[in-house]
């Protein structure tokens, strides 16, 4: 019997194990999936690593630079030199720095609605926002009647739901206000999740973000069983029974370390309570295909222009430059979000990726639309996420189900990046949260030692 | 090897097997729970039927009225005779017949509001909403922003609140505008999903609307195993193969007669379509108490009270007499719903019951705080619906994802309520769904013959 049964191999199960093997305890991590990496995966293109899922660190987040000095994996800052651009109402706008093409009333009300936004931000405690001052209301509230509230032009408005969903992998109208206010929070404001400089798209890895799952599994050699989804978990008063295609697994403690949104497809025994089981069922995943379009040469940045766009229009909501370091495999990273991402799947494959391209060369010339290929992952085509980046509770839901998200249930411990304080929805959280169930487990083996 | 199996043996499956087996096919219904009814079951309380789920049908509900008439189930009509009453802001209002006691402002603003979400619920075209005008629009919109939009007044939001969250199981912010539209169609228009006379409380059963089910059940006798949640359904080129706690079941169709919410639990091959699974993912179950208070006398009713009383204060927002047929077991029967009912499993037992108890000493004078039983039923602690009385889906899913509800899925074919284009939500629903069901695979059997 091992002490403790990791379930889920990506960044927080990953995390876990290794914590709770430094600390001596006995620990197999089960892998519903061939692969470790969770929502980060590494592709090889042309000996150039593509992340197909999460790609990039920033500067405040502290435990993913650390994980890089570890492992020696080198990072360069995220292309964004030269001319930015802005597809809106059907034009184009070009600016050069950090203050976009708009009209003064537009940024004086974004720069106002972003210092609002920021200033409740503030007010909500990480650890529990459902213990916040107006938390029912704010919950009650969705992003899209909060913004319809601050925000009266609609450029600012589109801006807005720009944001919404490259951050989230959802519309306004499907989270409430609190949920955001939460997760701006949990990076540090607004702009700590928006910007590229000092933002948490600042940097990439030489190697790849999948780079850091592969380093920590080597680690952990001999302790991961991949192909190993969990059907079944059963506890009794010794310990648990973890019942997987690849046979029952015991240990004292479980830390299951995948997204809430796939809990309801374990039987556990005893079931969860009602409310657990509700948070579960309550938290769909965003919806995020990133399609990388791949060129001879980046010839944007020999003409001064960044490669970073945002368009009102679909499918693609947000361009950027995802050149290799040395930019040898020149690209340019398109994001499908929200509901265009919804709506991918149901295009076939070829007519969706000429609408990629068709934008492309609109919004950068002729070059643009003739890359010389195309990558594309849909997330949700992934059934062992189902979506990308996040699950986002609907709205009622964090004001009265969010205190299940990391609460124990009996022997079993919960992790994941929805379970984070600190930079809920990114590697970061992750990290952070199998650190955090890691601890919890630990001190139960101690008390029980 | 079947011609069909039927999975889910409430309404919605007894009446698509009833018509398959009437069309000469062979047909298994496979049941999780070791009962037949899904959300309506029946309990015996000293001899009188107590209805734990759906209990009440309204006169625009055809199948129902002749599925009663068939089966010889008299009906008789829902006790609401005398002086009704609404706690609203800590006090009581009372009236008789039908126009509540409010200020000519909010009643005028209600009816204003009712004629006006009436008239652009006939716009939806139930058969597929999302190719409403504005489906987008509406679909993006929370019915609490569509509220605030048109109601003013606090007693009026709060009255609008409470029916939703009566008829629905969620609160105004969970859904959008969009939903709701289609849901009132789906019925009739406003008062008929809320109205005793002329609407779907108007009448009850005398032997409980548990005994469609059981009816049903007898005639289907040898065709139903209990006790068998289906695992799951992999399809080949020549039929089905259903795996379930009680062995593998093989057919040429399948019926899924169950809740969508559920539908993740099961494990396709091939897999759903990304869009349907995240349709699945979208569709929490409402959240639904009945709590039955049964007391010696129908006291209220010998002070000339009707038992019916709406609360802007929880956790009961409903209450209505349910006593039995000839009035020996008097009951009051109370509705806990919407976030109320989701903090409801939170409070321990007895606490829970003082609640209520004591809201009905406050609200029908001291004999009403002492019932000599009361009777709980928390749909969400049962792990086959999970909630009550309807899936929902959440803002945005029905205009991207809604056009999945009823479309097979190669062979499997889908029924169940929440299908349903005439009184989706109620027992009525499901009836038509199972028919539309049955009528579907009987087509393709046909054309197979």
């Amino acid at each position: 019997m091992n002490d403790v049964l990791v379930v889920g191999a990506g960044l927080a199960g990953l995390t876990a194990a290794e914590a709770l093997v430094a600390a001596g305890a006995t620990v197999t991590v089960l892998e519903a999936r061939p692969r470790v990496g969770g929502r980060t995966e590494l592709m090889d293109f042309e000996g150039a690593p593509f992340d197909l899922g999460a790609q990039w660190i920033g500067p405040t987040q502290h435990r993913m630079n650390a994980l890089a000095k570890r492992f020696g994996m080198a990072s360069f800052k995220t292309f964004h030199e030269g001319e930015r651009r802005m597809w809106m109402g059907g034009k184009m706008r070009r600016w050069k720095g950090r203050i976009p093409n708009l009209s003064p009333v537009e940024l004086v009300e974004m720069q106002l609605s972003v210092w609002k936004l920021d200033r409740l931000a503030d007010k909500v405690p990480v650890e529990a926002p459902w213990t916040m001052d107006d938390a029912l209301a704010l919950d009650h509230r969705s992003l899209a009647s909060w913004r319809d509230a601050q925000l009266h032009t609609r450029r600012a408005r589109d801006l807005f739901d720009i944001s919404v969903r490259t951050v989230l992998g959802v519309e306004p109208a499907e989270v409430s206000a609190l949920w955001f206010l939460f997760y701006m929070r949990s990076g540090e404001n607004y702009l700590s999740h928006t910007e590229i400089d000092g933002g948490s798209q600042e940097s990439r890895l030489v190697d790849g973000a999948g780079a850091f799952a592969q380093r920590l599994a080597q680690g952990l050699d001999g302790h991961i069983v991949l192909d190993a989804p969990v059907r079944a978990i059963a506890q009794t008063d010794d310990g648990v029974v973890v019942s997987t295609d690849r046979g029952e697994h015991r240990a004292r403690y479980v830390a299951l370390c995948v997204p809430p949104s796939l809990l309801p497809l374990v039987r556990f025994d005893p079931a969860p309570e009602p409310a657990r089981a509700r948070l579960w069922g309550r938290m769909p995943m965003g919806a995020t295909v990133k399609v990388t379009a791949v060129y001879e040469r980046a010839f944007w940045r020999e003409q001064g222009v960044a490669g970073e766009l945002v368009s009102d229009e679909g499918p693609v909501s947000y361009v950027v430059d995802s050149s290799s370091h040395d930019g040898k495999v020149a690209s340019l990273l398109c994001f499908v979000v929200g509901r265009h991402a919804r709506t991918w799947s149901m295009t076939p494959k070829a007519e969706r990726l000429d609408q990629v391209r068709a934008q492309l060369g609109k919004w950068f010339g002729a070059p643009g639309g003739k890359p010389r290929a195309m990558v594309e992952k849909d997330w949700a085509e992934d059934p062992w996420t189902g979506g990308c980046p996040v699950c986002n509770p609907v709205p009622t839901t964090l004001s009265v189900e969010g205190s299940f998200l990391r609460k124990p249930m009996g022997r079993v411990h919960f992790a994941g990046t929805e379970t984070a304080t600190a930079w809920a929805g990114y590697m970061e959280g992750a990290v952070q949260s199998g650190e955090r169930a890691a601890a919890e487990i630990q001190a139960r083996l101690r008390a029980r030692a």
